[in-house]
């Protein structure tokens, strides 16, 4: 069996868990290996700092199985980044999955894959992303034919191990879940602008 | 108000998630600076070759505010390594607080802070960690006095808000919640060894 190509985006200013939640999950992925790739091969930062390594350049990775995009501040300096757009667009056009988590969405859209589709992304970020004419759903995760959007941050877990089912099977995808002991038990519910007060999301969309 | 000094330490074979997961929750907190802290500064892999930089040494970051060891399976490679057990024992005695995420609580027991304290630890460690004269507990993180371990990879999420939550106050720790949109919808519910299927938790012991 061939092994299956993931590939990871990271560009300047990522969210570290957009990337590593989803990388958790998808790198114990059987006969996978993932692909961190970039503009430039090098060291990227998170906006507090974090260096994560980017081995691959988006040339030595130009077909992935599973194309991962993730979000993070550092989203809107790409959004007009014509190397980026043109890859993710090729990249599509043989991927078996083309998976975003939260406001890497956005990317996808402004490639053009989106439009039209059903999507989410970060809470803070849907109005933006209607923008490049998506339908917006309120999901932890929305499936449309092989495209497969999260909502912010942390939901790239919850998206990896749902693609996991459908790319492997469900035993493999609740073996991983089992092996990162992923019970989730928050110590607070207001995960989402719905269970939140209303006057710490109105401040947060400031 | 004087800067909160967080301290990770990596090593080879860390854990992405272990690292990253808490990172994402503590690099949010209000005056505050992360410390990736490794005994020698550089970029250390997890076991499928993700990189990640530790900026600062040992000595660099030798009384941190807070101290957070992740796990992984590089662990037992470092339970006898007497710079960082030294490191962690000097640590703890001026931290604030001195956490630990999967199989760190095992680096933390081997230094000696955990003997006769109520802790927990990845699913599939406890045995091991009892051998320390821990007393071990079932739940996804304990606290006992200023030290917190917290359960299996994807728990050090669900132990940094709590511990957000103890060192600024519930009102941080909610808003970092919704940042990150924390609304965990797992789609499987076999995220411990008391709700997966026996034989998978059979075969995962091997």
């Amino acid at each position: 069996m061939a092994e299956t190509k993931i590939a990871i985006l990271l560009f300047d200013k990522f969210a570290a868990l957009d990337v590593v939640g989803p990388y958790e999950v998808l790198s114990r992925m059987p006969d996978s290996k993932v692909y961190m790739t970039a503009v430039k091969p090098g060291y990227y930062k998170d906006p507090k700092g974090l260096q994560i390594g980017a081995d691959y350049s988006l040339q030595d990775i130009a077909h992935p199985d599973i194309l991962l995009i993730p979000g993070g501040f550092g989203i809107d300096a790409v959004l007009n980044d014509s190397e980026i757009l043109a890859w993710i667009r090729e990249a599509h056009t043989t991927s078996q999955w083309t998976v975003s988590v939260c406001s890497g969405a956005l990317l996808l859209a402004a490639s053009g894959i989106l439009k039209g589709c059903r999507a989410t992304t970060h809470w803070n970020r849907k109005t933006q992303l209607a923008q490049y004419g998506v339908i917006i759903e309120n999901a932890r995760y929305v499936k449309e034919g092989k495209i497969i959007t999260a909502a912010g941050v942390s939901a790239g877990i919850d998206m990896a191990l749902y693609l996991l089912s459908l790319a492997v099977n469900e035993n493999c995808a609740k073996a991983i879940q089992l092996g990162i002991e992923y019970d989730p038990q928050p110590p607070f519910d207001c995960g989402s602008p719905e269970k939140a007060p209303k006057a710490l999301v109105d401040k947060m969309r400031k």
